[in-house]
């Protein structure tokens, strides 16, 4: 099958949002190996939006439109495509009653115009739209398929994975299985060349790495007549690839690596606090986003100047005074510290200069000391990062500060157990 | 002027990487006045490029192509537009020694291909690339216009503004000024109500109205005959808009709430330390991302537990039992003990409930407390955050602490000062 995505939205001519759902849909397709030709951007435009309609047929069987769908007369991407497919708009209950109910319980006034968002096409497959009041559908003219989705993200997203990709994945008479295997510590080069002859020699199942700000995704994937061959072929790959990369993966369910270790953290019941300087509150605000994390997370210090590293994490001035607030030593002494001043089980501590400015030819810019102090344990580990970028610094500082962790908690085994 | 914008790469309809080219150029054509009716995305495919272009031109005057520069035979999108618009290619010399300088510089060998990169439309204007090997180009055929930029966004946007700006500036005869007023503490909606009259009679200046996470900006541009006259226009509209809301407008240069608070605290000399709880951290790490900001940056103490806010800051058991951690009084006994234990001179501290659990009858989800103590002067002040999405209430908690220090700081005269 041949895909066109047509996103609708005048704002998205005039550069005022970034277009996130036609990167995301174009995933989701090739994962169902769907081949996608051509995005399309469009105003709230009918004659231009029909123009790209046809041009989309025209070698093409599927088209996905995103926005569009709202309640004004602006709003037109379900009229136009109801009359290209030679269908024709009826009142749809269900879909009413939802958006009643919508209003009602946000306790807003229920407009005339959103009854406009009920009329659907009389053959469409309706898709209830759980987060907001715009309905999307499936509708087919002879090998001809679109299907019409919000154009919110919010909404788009839960709706295209409940029931747009069943409804594709129905019509494309084989099936995708994958597993993302995360990593983290290997670059996307060294990646590729553990793996070359696998990935040199692959037919199915394919692999594919992605590079995201220092964390490394192996995309394996499968497309065969069932999903039970599809997982197996998936499976066996993944033992091959986990024979030789194993030790970086921390994840094989496409979780981040600070929501695995919250959740080893809450799962073990290990209480912690953590120790900052370069990374300034980062690695805090990263543990704390995740909900239920207070339940073991004790409390954060930024402890910026020396002062605040001896006064809040008793690091001695003699200490500073020999080696430096950017040492081994003292990320340990803060770890330390901060492990009997709170009482939690883990501490972990983090020094180090992030740039741009500050680096000296013995200190350069990039050097980070990370320290974990966990029962009676102790580990410091060093960065030599090379960028000058500030936040690229700071952000790989918590990586790994979460890969420390990681391996710390799981007593340096495998960390996918 | 009427513009279709094609990116071309094949990793585009891959939904490997998320198109920022696009959103880039429709802002900038837009402040030069030229419409943007479409977007379309071709892959590295020959015959779909050409069918793009001339689509693209049926409506459109000037088309403006990002990628498919590269040295590879994959790369074709400089080979179409020439043949397009009835040029043939030629060796520039001054590109080939810029490839040649760029391998040299690098220390690698310039393979045979990398000269592909030199040959250029006969008829072109040339675009130097500062910052990769593609030289990028404007061509004109009669009323048809084509400029041709390389992928890579590091490449094309200053191509665009050293080179094809000022190229589409010439063309359009006339100068366009604009201003961003970016403000805090007014929806988008409060904000077009307020400006209803003005919004409603523009016809130059222009204003626009941008809200993003919970901050909310307005353009104002103009686009007369000389650049004086444009920015003579927008700097009359502006006083007539800052005479409204000026008091929410913390920048007309495009800064953000951060960086105007750090940039003051740093000018001021004022020393400060922050205690967060719901927030757990992310004051701090948007504040420590400034670099110079360890001149007044003490502490931060991330005191998620009430035994924190206890032993960090001095908050007494009892008056955790009485009120509650999410309280007022909790929120200003957190700052006043900060800044008595750091000697800071202004201290700020948060306290709420971000969701999307923990919520009572009482104390719902969204409701925070931020206190200032700053010198001999203290604030509390409530917010009451409607939506249960953790991420939102924690960012919008962190813009109303900047917001509180600014007016606490600017002794709550114009911000703009």
């Amino acid at each position: 099958m041949k895909a066109s995505i047509i996103s609708v939205g005048t704002e998205l001519l005039f550069g005022q949002i970034t277009n996130t759902n036609t990167v995301y849909l174009s995933g989701q397709l090739q994962l169902l190996g769907i081949d996608v030709l051509y995005h399309y951007t469009v105003g709230d435009n009918p004659e231009r939006l029909r123009r790209m309609l046809r041009l989309a047929y025209e070698d093409c069987d599927l088209v996905i439109t995103t926005g569009g769908l709202g309640p004004t007369q602006d709003d037109l991407t379900k009229e136009i495509l109801t009359e290209e497919l030679h269908d024709s708009p009826v009142l749809d209950r269900a879909s009413l009653d939802a958006i009643e109910g919508f209003f009602k319980h946000f306790g807003r006034p229920m407009t005339e115009n959103n009854k406009k968002q009920a009329y659907l096409p009389s053959r469409a497959v309706i898709f209830a739209n759980a987060n907001g009041t715009a309905p999307g559908f499936a509708l087919e003219d002879g090998a001809r398929i679109a299907i019409c989705l919000p154009g919110p993200p919010r909404e788009m997203k839960p709706m295209f994975e409940n029931d747009a990709r069943p409804f594709l994945a129905a019509k494309s008479q084989s099936a995708i299985y994958y597993k993302l295997l995360r990593t983290f510590g290997i670059g996307e080069s060294a990646l590729e060349t553990a793996l070359e002859d696998l990935i040199g020699a692959q037919t199915d199942p394919t692999l594919a790495t992605y590079a995201k700000e220092g964390e490394c995704s192996l995309r394996i994937a499968s497309k065969r007549a069932t999903e039970a061959e599809a997982r197996a072929a998936v499976e066996e790959m993944e033992r091959t690839v986990l024979a030789r990369i194993g030790g970086y993966v921390f994840s094989d369910e496409d979780e981040d690596l600070a929501q695995v270790v919250a959740r080893k953290l809450i799962e073990k019941d290990i209480s912690f606090s953590c120790a900052e300087s370069c990374t300034g509150g980062m690695f805090a605000a990263e543990m704390t986003e995740i909900p239920g994390i207070s339940a073991v997370f004790e409390r954060g210090i930024v402890a910026y100047g020396n002062r605040a590293k001896t006064e809040e994490l008793g690091v001695s001035p003699e200490l500073l005074e020999k080696h430096g607030a950017v040492s081994a030593e003292c990320a340990l002494a803060m770890a330390r510290g901060l492990r009997e001043r709170t009482d939690s089980r883990l501490a972990i501590s983090v020094t180090g200069i992030a740039g741009p400015g500050g680096g000296t030819p013995e200190k350069p810019v990039g050097l980070t000391y990370i320290a974990c102090a966990f029962d009676g344990e102790e580990r410091v580990k060093e960065l030599r990062m090379r960028g000058a970028s500030r936040y690229r610094n700071r952000r790989h500082a918590v990586l790994s500060m979460l890969s420390v962790v990681l391996r710390m908690i799981d007593r340096y085994g495998n960390i996918l157990q």
